[in-house]
């Protein structure tokens, strides 16, 4: 397959394996508007086989891309790089796993940040609304012109949980399983208020300017402030405690301004907001965050969430999640299990002992792991 | 006794029943500096007996005032109205009950917004580094003041929890019993990690202008971040599913601003931030803040918490908490009673089921009140 290469937009940032399928134009958002010419970005692992029966796909959480693991195209490391790869719990040898990058977002998939193909200019607030469904549509088109027609599992961690539980209902058929790690058949109100709060700091930061920021006008604070908080609810109180404590900085390290950093735990949340606030475009920020506290699947079966969950047909699933998760906690994971079930699916809840919380699924690959190894194991029968 | 009222600077809040106690001239700071004609502002209930053995002291959390519950000088609610009254279950028909403003703080107590006396302008960030400590020794001061050697009880709510300790600790003899209610003798990275961010929310804001900021240009963004990222801790994800769901505003109420509100949980924290954005000095709520995070018991002890604890001598305590409570976690609380167990106290620990968090103690009087009535009968014997 030959590899097209776009040019990024300044607020762009793709990775160099990546590869582009574009939309049907004009592509229809679910609020309303449409996209003209839009493309979203993935990256493949493994062989598709003759049967076209092998095929995993794996949508993500509002900030990664598509490069969940190193491949010959792009030897870096990638964010899920323990759990993709020959022999690894998503075992390519086996599968031919693709990670595609969420309609709406900076990482090569058309989103905010993008060239409006009308105006030749940065879409910024003119972008049409953004909701899961349309990050779902979206993917389904990666899988249908990868000629796919039925994948063997989607995989949707935390806001990617959403991605394929829409998809699922959506795309009747496109997938005989499902595994739902750390996500949510709708945002509860503690996640909606979390996520308010982060759009708001970056949008009274006086450099968003209503989306018309650059470079040198950027929304530095509103951004920092927005990243600190996603980490703070990632983790959990108990890890900290072990981690952190309430270790002191070197004098050296310390800030010497008034109420400035003195704790290790401060100077961690330091280093997360440098690494993030440059590296993600402020407005696909909005968009994609606002897309998740709309997700509702209760929307589906006139207010009830499990006969939402119950439209969905699936042969088997897994929903599984960290019992310290705060932003995503664990009975949401056993709700998709239940109403998975409810719609005939063979489905099981696993709650993980791990400390980590939400993010557990990005480190602790001791027990999400196997988890997941076990459930593609069965599934390969 | 004779009320004095001082005047008020421009970021002073004064109860209008608040009298006022000068403490000794000047007044030493644990980490440097002194006050020069410091004050502290209380207010009273009740009437002190003849061997002037039933006082109750309340030290508060970071934001209320003196005026815990209305009396003959201001009729108007206190924060803490249920709880304390005639018949209430702090007694004031029993009791001769004293509560103090923080040192520190902006509702009447001499803090970073009052006027320093060398310089005839606000103390603003030349206000000397404030602990705990020596919001403790103030309110000591008071006690002392009052003609009080032996406070019947000292009760402390949250930050007042970790000044109680701080009491209890270097005035030994000063109070036969304590209630710690949702405090902690130290504090642990997650809540440092929120604070932090607040403060630096604030900090942020140009507004706020290294603290010389005025009404006309006032850190307002960044105390609304500040307040709302408070109330989301302070309350709980268990208790927001119940009570606000995925429920919509009335398209009157929406915001029609790109990203604005949407849901009735956006608008309750907006609620909250509006009433509280201009009745809190920016400077004095970082000052406040910090010195939650220096708190530490085990610095009395070579580092152990547990040893801090237990050389405090008091013959009864009870420490409750929520077991929904993420700043302070109970697990906080019932270390606070098992320290004092050690140092010898008839010390209980109790968890209570309230689903509304850190503030539970300022909302679920159904279970906090019984906890707090029980103990105080007992002590009247």
């Amino acid at each position: 397959m030959a590899t097209v290469t776009p040019d990024a937009a300044p607020g762009e940032f793709i990775p160099p394996g990546s590869r582009f399928h574009f939309l049907p134009s004009p592509f229809p958002m679910k609020r309303g508007g449409q996209l003209l010419g839009a493309r979203v970005t993935y990256e493949t692992w493994g062989r598709l086989n003759d049967a076209r029966d092998n095929a995993v796909l794996i949508v993500t959480g509002l900030s990664p891309d598509a490069h969940a693991a190193s491949h010959a195209d792009d030897p870096t490391p990638g964010w899920w790089e323990a759990m993709l790869g020959p022999g690894k719990p998503i075992d390519t040898g086996r599968w031919f796993v693709v990670c595609v990058n969420s309609l709406g977002s900076c990482k090569g998939s058309t989103g905010p940040a993008s060239i409006d193909p009308a105006t030749g200019q940065p879409y910024r607030l003119s972008f049409p609304a953004l909701s899961i469904e349309d990050i779902a549509d979206a993917a389904a088109a990666v899988v249908r012109g990868l000629g796919i027609e039925r994948l063997a599992c989607v995989i949707g961690n935390s806001m990617g949980g959403m991605t394929a539980l829409a998809l699922l209902l959506r795309h009747p058929g496109i997938a005989r399983a499902h595994i739902n790690i750390s996500g949510s058949a709708r945002a509860l109100p503690f996640s909606i208020a979390v996520r308010s709060l982060q759009r708001e700091a970056i949008r009274l930061d006086p450099n968003w300017n209503e989306g018309h920021y650059d470079a040198g006008r950027y929304p530095e604070s509103g951004m920092r402030i927005a990243r600190k908080l996603g980490v703070i609810t990632y983790r959990s109180a108990l890890e900290w405690d072990g981690r952190f404590g309430r270790v002191r900085l070197d004098s050296d390290r310390a800030d010497n301004e008034p109420f400035g950093l003195e704790f290790e735990v401060e100077s961690y949340l330091e280093g997360h907001a440098r690494r993030f606030v440059r590296r993600f475009d402020p407005n696909c920020y909005l968009y994609l965050s606002r897309s998740m506290d709309w997700f509702d699947l209760a929307e589906y079966a006139d207010g009830d969430v499990l006969a939402g969950l119950a439209k969905i047909r699936v042969e088997r699933a897994l929903a599984i999640g960290a019992n310290t998760d705060i932003l995503f906690p664990v009975q949401q994971q056993e709700e998709i299990a239940e109403g998975l079930a409810r719609g005939g699916a063979q489905a099981r809840f696993l709650g993980l002992d791990s400390p980590q919380g939400h993010d557990a699924f990005l480190v602790d690959f001791g027990r999400f792991g196997p988890a997941v190894r076990g459930f593609l194991d069965e599934l390969a029968g």
